[in-house]
């Protein structure tokens, strides 16, 4: 972020008046450019005992399999958003049930919900960021292969919650990733 | 949003290839501009039977109640955001205990979460964005002087979970306001 989207001017890092942290500020029309974290919402979606994945077609990740899942946009709920990704990634219709995970990821500015939700049939495809999508059984997770750690806890937290009979809410904080 | 944040350059509103939504789209450099919603995040923090409310000072709102919430900071925790926010608007050391209402307000671009909360110690006071901070009994809330309708949903909805004795999450997508 160097220039201000408002007047093309050129952004400064400063602290404003009233304000604790360094912002980008335009030197010209004086516009404060907050930057805050995106939201991105999915779904762990079944179809009687199996579960919805998908192979990412696209970066990051290439290849590895996900929940369905995306950022948020303007104008929809968060249940709207993972409907919506549900149907872009694996052409899948869902009715969703109730949020199964929350996971802060600081470290990328971001925070990802997932939902527990129903296939409203079968029928499953691969969007244009899907290289295909399964209807899995829990013995055959590639869990080597999953492509983010959200993921990996968001299908650990519904399996321990189905297996137990009893869904709730599970959060989760993701430490940075480990440097060696 | 006019100009590209990147290079300077003119914004066009396009369809990007591979999208299926108008974005905003550098003339120059090709950067694409997305925009999504933000996280309001906050809590419903307690002192024994008292509810900690804030009176506004800052617009939209201002001299209406709220509980302390804000929106979310790159680079911190859901939880770490409605700590750091009871602490600025309230002055109030509090501990999470668990998300209480998740609200979506569409037609804001926004999603509000808050939290259950308890106050370590009865030390309150008004930060720069309150006038002033209350420990308030329930019978002494002033309802229609609430400056949001998400803060009356999450209030109400921890309030039916303590009348209960069972907390859990609730979930909840705001209309647009009534235009008359
Ligand atoms: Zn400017
Ligand atoms: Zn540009």
């Amino acid at each position: 972020m160097k220039f201000c989207s408002q007047c093309g001017g050129l952004l400064t890092i400063q602290v404003p008046a009233g304000d604790s942290r360094p912002r980008h500020v335009c030197a010209h029309c004086g516009e404060i450019h907050y930057r805050n974290p995106k939201l991105v919402v999915g779904c762990v979606a079944t179809w009687e005992e199996r579960i919805l994945l998908c192979r990412r077609a696209i970066e990051p990740r290439h290849g590895f399999w996900t929940l369905p899942a995306g950022f948020m946009e303007n104008g929809e709920s968060t249940a709207e958003a993972a409907t919506r990704e549900t149907l872009e990634e694996a052409c899948a219709r869902i009715e969703i049930e109730a949020l199964s995970s929350l996971i802060s990821v600081p470290h990328y500015d971001q925070v990802h919900l997932f939902y527990r939700a129903r296939l409203l049939d079968p029928h499953i495809g691969a969007g244009p960021e899907s290289l295909e999508s399964v209807l899995i059984r829990e013995e055959d997770i590639p869990w080597s292969e999953i492509a983010f750690q959200s993921v990996s806890f968001a299908l650990r937290a519904f399996l321990a919650d189905r297996a137990a009979g009893s869904f709730g809410l599970h959060e989760h904080s993701l430490p940075p990733p480990a440097t060696t």
